[in-house]
């Protein structure tokens, strides 16, 4: 079993940031991550991350990765299937091995909610999307349909208008609701064709999708709607089932961290999205993977009888250009 | 009286942040502070902000600045006296005039600590720093001594050693303690000259710094040594006197905030170095910022009956280029 000092699941804003900061400790550090950059990668133009005026998602993670693998940190490219917390040793099991490490970040993120109607299993990656930004330029000059709730919705019927010919934007609410420019911009946009309290009850085609079939709230009417693809924006959930029982839980599943990104078993620490963080950015997630990290270490000095250190503000040299 | 929507007190990676943030939300937000960057300028080599490799603060905390004033933040160069907290309505009076808001964000940041002995007030700004970084080069090729506590006075110590013809290194403790790297730099250093277990007991000269009386921490022995300047690194405290009784501290008079990055007090945030964050990161802080400004803007939101936001993912136009 290969040994690190510090496993850290996942490998977007928080997880990178945090591989960033144990890597520069010199902390022999390990990320075990199903792919690079997370939620970010949902837009390609990111205005509001400090001191970068415009970038993409994909841009922006890929940064991270590269600063972090240049002070050492190493990534593989898997799934944790169960994590085991023992005093001074955690254990990671993933689909194809075993690794153990002194501190553990949890940092994994959140996953697109479901729709959970008949044809969306069959159809996922055949015209069922969860990610307009990256799927969206597949559908230009077809007919596309949004189903979800508040700003993601709104944001991805906006950006499809843009690519595809025609948006149908089925929203379960009786009016188009949330961030007041985004509501404009949905309602100025002829290529938007609003269909309000309304869900969709089933997904059909044959090897992709050909129409949804669209009900009222109340079940009175249903009406088959003709679509190329289907964008889901129903909101993300945390999927920590595999960790339930070993760190807290709030009622949405998010992972309970204090102010120094702890969780409640010692040794294992979690930042970004998968916690009770109460907003969703880059930036933030960043930040807290920043925190993890520090707490990681100072955790792993204290076991070492070596001092512990608030900040990191020296200069270390890259392992690689 | 002026009034805006949202005032941030403090213009650095916090209160930058959080006033990219409110412009980015079409809040009307003015960011009053003495000057921009605060404890980010102390280094002229960030290396750990993930997404840029390398960057000093000075040229990363402009680039803060011009990306919130784009999106229409204002910035006020004064300082704050007091503030006021009133339902709805915050009141922030400085040396120059009055300001009003719906939202205030607190995000001074923290200052020097002094040495507190006969000389330091007098030759403030003449031989006497608390930023190595920043009045280093001034004393290129002549002799510095550094007292301090902590990797703070190490890392100044090292610094210095590379611009000037000697360091004289004092320090209060038995012997050198800190990071493992910083130690060791401190060490192999011949221009490095560590005095340990020694305090400063006054500083001397006529129009400048000349020498500085040095003595055992028993008060057994005393020594002068000739210096040209000193850099007091003896950390940094919060100077929160004006808000004390309005909001919440603790021990350390920093202001202590929740996840949402509220106070006690209704309609103040906080956010970065000045709060009871445990470690002093730019990425942190920037998070933070992040944090207070969706609260702040939820909580005017609230108040006018509208819709509330977890992200901010818009794209938004700039005001200027």
């Amino acid at each position: 079993m290969e040994t690190y000092d510090v496993i850290i699941i996942g490998g977007a804003a928080a997880g990178l940031t945090a591989s960033l900061y144990t890597a520069r400790q010199g902390l022999k550090t390990l990320v075990i991550t199903k792919d690079i950059g997370g939620q970010a990668l949902l837009t390609n133009d990111i205005q509001n991350y400090p001191g970068i005026m415009q970038i993409g998602g994909f841009e922006l993670m890929t940064k991270f990765q590269e600063q972090a693998a240049s002070y050492g940190a190493e990534f593989k490219y898997d799934e944790v299937v169960s994590i085991e917390n023992k005093p001074g040793e955690e254990v990671v099991s993933t689909t194809s091995g075993e690794y153990s490490c002194t501190a553990l970040i949890l940092a994994f993120g959140k996953t697109p909610r479901d729709l959970g109607v008949p044809g969306e299993q069959k159809f996922k990656g055949r015209g069922v999307s969860y990610c307009a930004v990256c799927d969206g330029p597949i559908f230009k000059n077809r007919v596309v349909s949004v189903a979800g709730v508040g700003d993601h919705a709104l944001q991805a019927a906006v950006y499809l208008a843009g690519v595809a010919s025609k948006v149908n934007l089925i929203l379960p609410g009786n009016d188009v609701r949330g961030d007041d420019s985004l509501v404009s911009a949905v309602k100025a946009d002829d290529k938007i064709v609003t269909s309000a309290g309304r869900k969709v009850k089933s997904i059909n085609g044959d090897k992709t999708v050909k129409s949804i079939l669209l009900q009222k709230g109340d079940g009175s009417e249903a009406e088959e709607v003709e679509t190329d693809a289907l964008f889901v924006e129903m909101g993300y959930i945390a999927r920590t089932e595999f960790v339930k029982g070993i760190v807290n839980l709030n009622k949405e599943n998010e992972i309970i961290i204090d102010k120094f990104g702890a969780t409640s078993a010692e040794g294992i620490f979690a930042a970004g999205d998968v916690t009770d963080v109460p907003y969703k950015q880059a930036v933030i997630s960043a930040g807290q993977g920043s925190i993890a990290a520090l707490s990681a270490y100072n955790y792993i000095q204290k076991l070492r009888g070596k001092p512990v250190s608030k900040t990191d503000w020296k200069s270390v040299k890259t392992v690689k250009q």
